[in-house]
């Protein structure tokens, strides 16, 4: 408590321990803690990464709950029975690190970027001043530097964000701020509409953030797609010329490089010379795509993207990172993410300080506690280098290349009948492995594969062709 | 890849290892963790918690760079090299778990909480689906109850945000959808003026959300407090019939149950009084105060508490779960949160799913990915007992009243001059604690003394005391 506010009310209620001894015991904590790292290694990390272990356990969640247990008490479980509990929520937890778990763009595991989280989590410390984080302001400069060094920023701003639909909703938000700076004391009554743009195939948050941020979803205007899931760059021209002429005030246009369900990389050259024709801040949500900005071969997909404003990035997707790793980054040198963000707390950001409090990086966000999530990103660069990262990157699209020629060779892989939720049914009660599945405009439900973890084989993905035909054999 | 997407682009630029190893080596990558496991122990929890060492190692930012050598390359280093950065990384960060760091609300470490934290990386899930956090879902539920249960609500709502800076947003946010629903799909054009009420002593983080969700800071009206800091209840009452006699819609109080600077209880019963005479949704901010609930000495503080409509509670403050940990409770019983943030994204929301889809509380966040927070109190929780939390919050208010008697022994403590910088640069310095300072109202720069850490006696308390004399002695 602060001191101050304290005053005497009563005799305690219950006895304290001495209050010279502190509540926690550090041997016995650290034998714990050594106990359960144990536990760790063997059941998520080891048997959580053999494909001779199921990826999940399934069971259904009435009785999941009794198995655990999960009821809060009045007192406290002995050394053995704690050891008991994490052993079963390794157990029954999805072993996300597993080769056959595509089942979304987290999958995978990498032990450097592990133990970054592993030291941050026993650091535990809070990203906003250089006094608190010395050591975590600068690393998350460098890193970012790094990343945007690949888009062709020399100079520039950004900071990791509670992931990418967070990101998105700053870049909005900074670029609000740029266009009507008043935004930020007056609020959005009395303005005229503001619109955003995006394609169709776009991820949902970019909606979410217009909600969120009091522009409403239908002031976000959906751009067509073309026949490969890209933004068609006339719709988008047409569409921005309809709402001015509607007394709309387009502002944002939100690019996807890499969509969440076809992985489709906008065009995103043609897409700036529209912005910049009508002087409409462009974003580009590259929160998977980002990562083949390390690989020589597949950066093409993503040309054009120095021309933006901002870019969303998401190294806890294809870098395998671990979650949560997602930069915003922006190509602005003047200061407008700390002008649009800042609130010049005095309790925290104290002007009189003996350092330099530029430094003191928490303003430029609208958190107050943010969580350090460079370290795992800058331990596992360190680990592999830029060239192991464009190596899995390049792995990745081989084996995404190889599935689709051998799906080709299969006769039972054209999709005509709606079979997939019963397919995936089947797949987590066996718990062999576990892919995603989803509709697409008229399409029916079909099931994406994710492929681009480090643990990954070839083999693996014989296996999930071998593994759909016999789940969905009878069907 | 989505396989879907790839095409075949040329050969590649370099050759990859074979297409049947993968690129990560399980026994190389857990003989690191396990080596940098050790290296932390020894640095970060037992050398860091150990008053015989320095709280931190400071360094000038030019100096620090240098030698932590940040530069990310194009190559990879070594097993020793990484090792040698792992030990880097631990020396010249904060200890923040030392008993002598009273800096923050942060501080102090549950070996507990920190073997849930480390487990939540292992296992690396994404808290949406129960599909893919089947135990997660279920623990985070039961979580939620048992702090809805302290405030004496049997039923209700709620999510871990990240951080309560996210907790007071999301509360603003479903506040205002309640009020007018049809903000989230039409924005804030054309609205009155949607007020907001707060104390002067209130957290900034409510007005950075009433920035951010387009309110604007000028339309966040600041509450009287009275000499103890707390909001007074008749001026808020004053201030929302000017407010609605200007054509402003008052729709959200936000008070606080522990301020950030001086630890007060704003009067919630008297503040409900308020809110329902007028129809205005009342919020908590207890991000800080929250954990006296566990207290039979102590709750009185927030009497009241549950005729709020949300309150926003973070365990990783006086319950010591570590970074982050933030609740936020819904006395709500009719879905608000989901129908307020949802977007029905299909390709993870399908309804067709073989279990009950009420299970994926994904949509409830405008987060997508969104990090397992309850996983560390949990454990925790089932380590200590409800009765240990209660231990340790009347321990914490035992160390403030001592120390508030011992300051008052001793001549030096009234301060008069400008003196909290120059202490605050000679500890930092020498590193033997860290304590914040801030000025209030019309006050001077002070210390701000943050006594919850389980880790701290008595003895800590007298050497606060006598260090401040120390630093300060020739000022």
């Amino acid at each position: 408590m602060a001191a101050a506010d304290i005053s005497s009310d009563g005799p305690e209620s219950h006895t304290l321990r001495d209050l010279n001894e502190p509540l926690v015991d550090h041997t016995e904590g650290q034998l714990f803690l050594t106990d359960a790292f144990k536990i760790m290694m063997e059941e998520v990390l080891c048997k959580g990464t053999d494909v001779k272990h199921k990826v999940c356990e399934w069971k259904e969640p009435e009785e999941l709950a009794l198995l655990l247990d999960l009821e809060l008490r009045a007192k406290g479980e002995p050394h053995d029975k704690l050891l008991q509990r994490v052993q079963d929520v390794a157990k029954y937890s999805i072993k996300t690190s597993h080769p056959r778990f595509m089942n979304q763009q987290f999958g995978g595991v990498d032990y450097h970027a592990l133990t970054g989280r592993f030291l941050t989590e026993a650091l535990n410390t809070n990203l906003y001043t250089y006094e608190v984080a010395p050591v975590f302001v600068l690393m998350e400069a460098e890193v970012l530097r790094g990343l945007r060094q690949l888009i062709g920023w020399t100079e520039g701003d950004g900071l990791f964000c509670p992931g990418g639909s967070a990101s998105n909703m700053y870049a909005m938000n900074i670029a609000r701020y740029q266009h009507f700076p008043d935004v930020k004391s007056q609020g959005l009554f009395g303005l005229p509409r503001l619109n955003i743009f995006t394609s169709e195939d776009s991820h949902y948050s970019v909606k979410k953030g217009a909600a969120f941020l009091g522009i409403g979803t239908d002031n976000v205007i959906t751009v067509e797609v073309d026949e490969g899931g890209r933004m068609i760059p006339s719709d988008l021209d047409e569409k921005i010329k309809l709402a001015k002429s509607q007394g709309g005030v387009p502002f944002f246009v939100s690019c996807t490089a890499g969509t969440t369900v076809r992985g489709a990389f906008d065009l995103l050259d043609c897409i700036a010379d529209v912005c910049e024709k009508h002087k409409i801040w462009m974003h580009v949500d590259a929160a998977w795509g980002g990562s083949v900005l390390f690989s020589k071969q597949h950066s093409h997909l993503i040309k054009g993207v120095h021309r933006a404003n901002s870019v969303g990035w998401n190294p806890h997707k294809m870098l395998v990172a671990g979650l949560q790793c997602s930069a915003l980054l922006l190509k602005d040198t003047e200061n407008l993410l700390r002008r649009c963000h800042c609130a010049n707390a005095t309790y925290l950001f104290q002007q009189d300080k003996f350092y330099d409090v530029n430094l003191d990086v928490g303003d430029k966000t609208v958190q107050c506690s943010r969580k350090v999530d460079c370290l795992k990103l800058w331990l596992m660069w360190k680990a592999v280098g830029s060239n192991g990262f464009a190596d899995r990157v390049d792995k990745s699209f081989h084996h995404a290349r190889y599935l689709v020629a051998q799906m080709k060779k299969r006769e039972g892989f054209q999709i005509v009948f709606e079979v997939a939720p019963a397919i995936k049914e089947r797949m987590m009660k066996q718990g062999t492995m576990m892919v995603g599945y989803q509709p697409l405009g008229n399409k029916v439900n079909f099931f994406r594969m994710v492929v681009f973890s480090p643990l990954l084989s070839q083999k693996d993905m014989d296996f999930f062709l071998d593994e759909i035909e016999r789940l969905g054999k009878d069907l």
